[in-house]
């Protein structure tokens, strides 16, 4: 298939908030307590809420930046390309990108929306995080029809609520809801309480997918407090592994089989070592440990219920049949680091040349399996053929997409975070 | 190739130390200080050193055991098959099993040793660990020259003893340490300290590889304290994928170009996932976290490094060039639960055979790699054509392999370990 005729939908891209997001979106008692944008008198700015002071990582908005500039300081917005924030900005992106539908995370609250766990008034928690999934849904996602998949922010700490709010965002199309890869570390209870019964009934009831997002646990691999900074970005698929074994064990598919999960970022090249793996547990294990799944296999369990996504990974599509060709998705990760944007199409397309992937499959692997997966119809709102990656870029041609300096000399000479401090930031 | 014909050196397996292991071989001073066998009320045998009690975990002994039988509870030296802890009844097994050689870890002070660590007699701990290396090297070893690669206990506590003590089990033969996959766990300098120079030095100057095995750091990976004991089995891996970050990341490698390390138990079909997660790591990242390898990849520098090692990994064996064919030695893990014993050649071939192994392939695998990473030479001591898997079986015909129970019903009705426990008694 040629670059120009790929449909390309990413079900991993990441929004950075607009300082205006809660303007007239909160109830009034509770207007003047919504997190609020303020500068720092080192020009950064921070996300302010209940006392907690949340700095945009410049790593987490990087898109058109030279990788001499990616790092872990804080950011100000006039230092990120305006695609970050702003909706229109951003569908322009992703047009010259050749992206037809993204689906984003949110960056202040925490991929999971740990942010507004804890909070002494439950009752303004709540507020907060109706009033960010109306204007994700609404402002964000309304703005564009057929560009985004909707996906709501869960209520973490009482999950009555948290199905509640799950069939209210259904109502308004959207079925799809971030949480936490690990809820232990969290301080909740675990994917092996009872405790999560009600969200379970009410994802299954919707047909909304619960998408577990690395990192979303807060808590980082770190091997020693004198690691690299390396060390930890290569080991952060780990607990996204964990959560897939946490899940295929637990009595959540036993108990709820229409139950669907996505392991947003997590890759897909390790699924084959760790299919077997469940396997031969399953094998040598089970007599003793008491695990039974009937006449199935654990990897059996896991390709019904588990939807992996990757960014670039040629060695998960070497091995897309040993994942399951209808369990793979693509990503883009705009505006993270890792993102190739604007040049995430020809990068996907190298590699399933160089593996001999045919049209159907890649068609699954690039938008067919995330219309599937995630209930979402993009040809609902534009004909297909205006779908693909060359009829996208045509109609933004000139769009500036040039990597740019954005740096403003703030950090130079500062000491670079440390691992450690990074790690206490990330639990915090 | 057929079965008959292949050649096994297993890099893998575990002794189970016997009663009488440092009679005669402590100072006369410490010879009542030394570690011994108990028999508990529960009728358990127990290793009893400085006030620790350290039981022999039933799943460590299994082999010729029914997979019913297996589990975590504390067991007797009669509940198990004498090739556990008998060198001459183990040679037999392992002939009978087809193996020509096998490097044997140890079991009550853990896999690295960690249990001298911490002693308050470091006297008495460094004569513990010469008694046990002496051993080790002369007793168990040495009862049948060129059938097992022998392997020394380290010094934790003290690199420069470390590193005598591996220049004298050096002038003994044996060229291989066991070390743990992540100091920082115990408490000790991580792999990024100068701490550890001398024992890198000593290794290199020795031609000695040091060996990390899954699980020596007592650190378990566990999501949460309620997840079935099977997530915890599933993902043991993990913190020798860490270990291999950690390591890669460091300056070691750079410092000392002709440091090997072998990733024991650590499995192989991950591999190739971890190798491009390195790269792309380096690539989009280091010209902000300093990372500077020359015209080299991280993939590059694990492959000149590092060992990696399986049991029974399909992928791995079909995803053997994007490893290294010179880069992965074959596992018996006897007499583990995760051995295929006495049938492991068997299932080595038939994954062999599904992926169309060449002949040249499989003795890389099977028995030329370890014997150059390890400098271990067989044929010494033996005509190669005396050392294939049939010639093996031949040799020991009659001796009885047969799957059978050695419960006694001891453990009825009691309470299985739980995963808190268990996790508490690895790390204690």
């Amino acid at each position: 298939m040629r670059v120009e005729d790929m449909i390309c939908i990413s079900v991993d891209d990441h929004v950075v908030e607009p300082p205006d997001l809660f303007e007239g979106r909160m109830p009034t008692r509770y207007a003047d307590a919504a997190p609020r944008v303020e500068r720092t008198d080192d020009g950064d700015d921070v996300w302010v809420f209940q006392g907690a002071r949340i700095p945009n990582i410049g790593l987490n908005a990087v898109a058109g930046r030279p990788k001499e500039e990616y790092g872990v300081d804080p950011t100000a917005y006039d230092e990120m390309r305006p695609g970050c924030y702003d909706v229109d900005e951003r569908v322009k992106d992703m047009s010259a990108g050749g992206v037809l539908a993204t689906m984003n995370f949110p960056s202040f609250p925490s991929f999971s929306g740990r942010l507004f766990l804890g909070c002494d008034d439950e009752d303004l928690a709540l507020a907060v995080v109706q009033a960010y999934n109306d204007w994700h849904i609404d402002g964000w996602c309304g703005a564009h029809p057929g560009r985004f998949i909707p996906m709501a922010l869960p209520v973490l700490w009482d999950p009555e609520l948290c199905a509640a709010e799950i069939r209210r965002v259904a109502k308004k199309g959207c079925h799809s809801l971030t949480f936490t890869e690990n809820p232990a570390t969290l301080g909740l209870p675990s994917f092996h309480d009872e405790h999560w019964d009600p969200v379970w009934r009410a994802l299954v009831e919707e047909g909304t997918i619960l998408n577990v997002h690395l990192g979303s646990s807060g808590q980082l691999t770190v091997t020693a407090p004198d690691a690299p900074m390396d060390v930890m970005i290569t080991l952060q698929p780990m607990n996204i592994c964990a959560a897939a074994a946490d899940l295929v064990w637990s009595r959540v598919f036993r108990e709820f089989p229409d139950l669907r999960v996505a392991l947003s970022e997590g890759g897909t090249g390790w699924i084959p070592y760790f299919l077997d793996r469940l396997d031969r547990t399953y094998d040598m294990h089970h007599r003793w440990t008491g695990q039974d799944f009937g006449g199935e296999l654990p990897s059996d369990v896991f390709r019904r219920h588990i939807l992996t996504c990757f960014i670039a990974d040629p060695i998960g599509m070497m091995l897309r049949h040993e994942i399951g060709i209808d369990n793979i998705c693509w990503e883009q990760d705009y505006p993270h680091s890792d993102s190739s944007w604007p040049n995430a199409p020809e990068e996907l397309a190298r590699v399933a040349a160089r593996y001999d992937v045919t049209d159907d499959e890649l068609d699954k692997i690039t938008h067919e399996n995330a219309m599937r997966w995630y209930r979402f119809d993009p040809f609902a709102h534009r004909p297909r053929e205006q779908c693909t990656v060359g009829a996208l870029r045509a109609e933004v041609a000139g769009h500036d997409t040039s990597i740019r300096s954005m740096d403003k000399g703030r950090h130079a000479g500062a000491e670079r975070m440390s691992l450690g401090q990074l790690a206490e930031q990330a639990t915090a």
